[in-house]
């Protein structure tokens, strides 16, 4: 079976300016089939405040009303996922900015109201795998912004990391995929407070052992939860690992970052 | 010969929302290869506003500094182009959007500075005609936003109806090309101030006639100088029509607009 690389760059890169130009180099020289889902960083949040939006955010996750919408589809569709485009076609990678809508890639719903209304939030409902394969084999780098929409229409705020596993997962049932989430930490630590202590390697057990121990807390937790579920659905490998690691994690067997498994 | 149809919808369609919804409906109809290219409409001006930004304009195009190039790119790349492709989908047209740096289907360069400087204004050096054509023949609808990059990685702003006509006779070796551009008139017009006036068949000669009198002027002199070069490069019909003559006009041998000869 083929091999596909799906990597996620998290926010806090996508930030820094320094960090970005450094991951680009890195991902444009990972080999084979690839796919890059990004974060949105901060600049939405600050591009809100900037037009006089106020951002509300509930465990982590973004309270997107429409005026939020319209930001996010901006930010993120438009200045994140073109500039990071054109710095890869600039380092010969032939990347092609998507959303879930582009091509009809990743059909979402709007969320359901329980406790919270998340607005324009969208849960993702279908990946389309053979859209998304015939990019790939056509030399395609598809480069997704955190974003899908719904059968009326609207575009929908949707979390990176659980866009990445969701279509890490789908593309498991055609080939052997690895999951790689590259973000401003060194992996999963089991100090928060100690940038070194990283787990090589977390099975599940572990992982809802420190969960419970409050060890591994906050946005860590739908990264994990979602991570999980993707080796469950047949994804081959999962590594989470800082950014400038991704070079190590891709092209040689050294460990680095922490490697998942059930 | 495969037929393409390549459409080009101006901003102030664009800038209402009613009529760009029509448009999509008629849009979504047309029958065959299709390819829109949208313009980007008062939006990204109101949003640079809002931001503190100031939008200058010479000869009805806008000189693209930093700011303002983030600003083009967010709303044309992001905002305007994904709810175009949204709507689309929506529609059950399988759009996918998409800039210049997408696939590097449009390459640009800087434009020198010779009496004015536009800043981040983009000449196109480049289309990508196999890309666009592979998209097509995967029964993909590519809608442009009227921005490309170049081999800095730069985005660039790039006239929309420059690149509806460049990618049209990039195209013209290996589709029938029909390039229409659909706006908010119902054509050309031989009395500015009567909406009625609408030249059914407007020739070369007699074009270079009414920009003498100064009764063609303004905006629809780069449109129609843009136009008759790609007739002159092997495009095979050109109209220019109100957006809601579009079905009339793909569908019918019905004349309506302004049809475009050498």
């Amino acid at each position: 079976m083929q091999h596909v690389s799906i990597i996620k760059i998290g926010g806090n890169i996508i930030d820094d300016k320094e960090a970005t130009t450094r991951f680009l180099l890195k991902f444009s020289q990972v080999p084979g089939y690839k796919l890059l889902i990004h974060g949105g960083g901060k600049i939405a949040t600050q591009i809100a405040e900037r037009l006089g939006l106020k951002a509300q955010m509930v465990d982590g996750r973004r309270i997107t009303d429409q005026s939020m919408l319209e930001v996010v589809t901006m930010v993120y569709g438009g200045l994140v996922n073109k500039q990071l485009v054109a710095g890869l076609q600039a380092k010969g990678c032939n990347a092609i900015g998507l959303t879930g809508a582009d091509g009809n890639s990743v059909l979402a719903q709007k969320r359901e109201v329980a406790t919270i209304d998340y607005g324009f939030a969208g849960d993702i409902v279908a990946v389309n795998a053979q859209q998304i394969s015939s990019l790939l084999e056509q030399q395609l780098t598809p480069v997704f912004a955190p974003l899908t929409y719904d059968t009326t229409g609207s575009m929908l705020n949707t979390n990176a990391d659980t866009m990445a596993a969701t279509i890490a997962w789908s593309l498991a049932s055609r080939y052997n995929v690895h999951l790689i989430y590259c973000f401003e930490k060194k992996g999963v630590l089991s100090d928060p407070d100690n940038d070194n202590s990283v787990i090589p390697a977390l099975t599940l057990p572990m992982y809802e052992q420190l969960k419970q121990q409050g060890i591994i807390s906050k946005g860590m937790i739908p990264k994990l939860d979602n991570a999980y579920t993707a080796l469950r659905k047949g994804v081959q490998r999962i590594i989470i690992c800082h950014a400038d690691e991704l070079q190590t994690v891709v092209s040689t067997s050294t460990v680095s970052g922490t490697t998942l498994s059930l």
